[in-house]
């Protein structure tokens, strides 16, 4: 199989982990950034500069992203809502990107976010543009892009037409969302051949959850059709409170799983997964519950590295 | 991607899923088979005639299998160690396959057996001629095929030379087990397509473990080489004792895991997902603990299951 030689990581933990989680210190949420930075992750997306009434979790933006103690090979970016988040993301400074979203379908859009996906558009388009502005780029989070949990089958085209809408209004790339983790790799091998034909020119990384244990399974069909960046987040923390289901069963991909099935299989990513292995078990301690990672449970006999339980 | 349109699921929950378990009574454990039988697994590894001594969970075979509802259109078969285990699973009467086992390396085979290789070889010679005086076809599960705890890498070669082993006895068949999750896709690439080119006549089945999140990635790797028999446990219920870390931390590929992504990728298995998610619910009330599938835990609006968490 031609698979791709290395493979970029952008880390979410510190944002779309901790957002459903009771708020952390400010400067415990540094602290974990400060860890993923020490894991040679290449991308962290840090901070969300969302209403604290919404998602009290993610209050104080700049003051934790004023703590972080920033690396210039990182590229940290901070998720915004609309145009006001934009702005006080630039006003903050020193972010490499701002990530805007939404969703492919109005099913999730209207229970996540309240408004229909043309409206979210509109607020989209807002955030390109005040970026712009400032010379940053904008990444564009579409979720639901394999699957909508209030609507169903989302169809390819859609997905596709909602990434042309935002690759008109200037955003760099897009991240497609398996929000719920309902995808497979017969999806992942329908949608994605079909997007990099009708854009060609589009940063595409992609963000699976491992709701149903297949995150894995539609990375490596990911790869097997071009894909060279996912999202992931220590200990497998997050899945949206809108998700439907428990956090912990609508859990991200979990970077140190993903980082250490790469490295068996020859595949550069450049991070470290050992101080991966230490941040997640960390991070039970600093949440207050377990985290549905599994790597850093079991033996690497080949890293040297034993099950802590 | 040129995948198979059917796949043949072999239960392996009340033998592998439950010999590291604390001893349940024999009813129950005839109960989950029937509740197996029941989700219409077309395979299910029932019992194990092992030294009730070395497992006491699997102690009382003969009763257990007694007091199963059978069904003619499932294949039941039995675990046995040598050609006394053989001979009363052979008396005992009804199995469709008796499955012996050996590893792939000297490691684990000590460590899990006390004995060499070659040694276990002499017993699944003995298991193979039992069985073929009765007609009953023996399949053999070579456990660390893709790698050893105690030993690390374990060459493709040496995989192949125990399987060109076994076929020479006579067994129907092999088994090859990661059995502490240790594989990726690439290796799955690199020794299946040799196996069949070296034994083209022997079926074929994988067994993995999710120790490390990757079970379903290796399925839908095997799937690619042509591979369409696997090994599951309800619940991801399992793991060697001898394997390591914890139980739950080396737990199988879970039944209804993999049921839930064949499902979504349109490929056949004859067995009822709702079935299954409804046995994975009851055995953590059976065992008395969390069992690591991921699948029932969470909503699949496709199916109308709502997650019961």
């Amino acid at each position: 199989m031609d698979l791709p030689r290395r493979v970029t990581i952008r880390e979410v933990g510190p944002r779309d982990g901790l957002q459903a989680e009771a708020p952390l210190p400010v400067h415990q949420r540094a602290g974990l950034i400060d860890m993923l930075t020490g894991a040679n992750l290449p991308k962290i997306e840090a901070v969300s500069f969302v209403s604290p009434k919404a998602v009290p979790a993610m209050a104080d933006a700049a003051e934790v992203w004023r703590l972080v103690r920033r690396r210039p090979e990182v590229s940290y970016s901070a998720l915004v809502p609309n145009r006001r988040g934009a702005e006080a993301a630039l006003e903050a400074g020193g972010f490499a990107s701002l990530q805007a979203f939404v969703s492919a379908s109005d099913g999730y859009n209207t229970h996540n976010l309240g408004k229909t996906v043309e409206e979210s558009l509109g607020d989209v388009r807002d955030v390109v543009d005040a970026a712009a502005a400032a010379g940053v780029p904008v990444e564009v989070s579409i979720s639901c892009a394999f699957g909508d949990p209030y609507g169903g089958e989302v169809p390819v085209e859609l997905v596709v037409s909602v990434a042309e809408r935002v690759a008109e209004f200037g955003a760099a790339g897009v991240s497609l969302g398996d929000t719920t983790g309902m995808t497979n790799p017969r999806k992942v091998w329908e949608l994605i051949p079909l997007l990099r034909e009708r854009l060609p020119g589009l940063q595409l990384n992609l963000h699976f959850h491992d709701s149903r244990g297949a995150a894995l399974a539609n990375v490596v069909a990911a790869m097997e059709v071009g894909v060279d960046e996912f999202d992931a987040s220590v200990g497998g923390l997050g899945g949206s409170p809108f998700a439907g289901g428990q956090s912990g069963a609508n859990g991200n991909l979990a970077t140190e799983d993903l980082v250490a099935m790469l490295m068996g299989m020859g595949i550069q990513t450049g991070v470290d997964v050992m101080a991966l292995f230490t941040a997640a078990r960390m991070l039970e301690g600093l949440v207050g519950h377990a985290v549905p990672g599994r790597a850093w449970r079991t033996d690497y006999p080949e890293l040297g590295w034993a099950s802590p339980l």
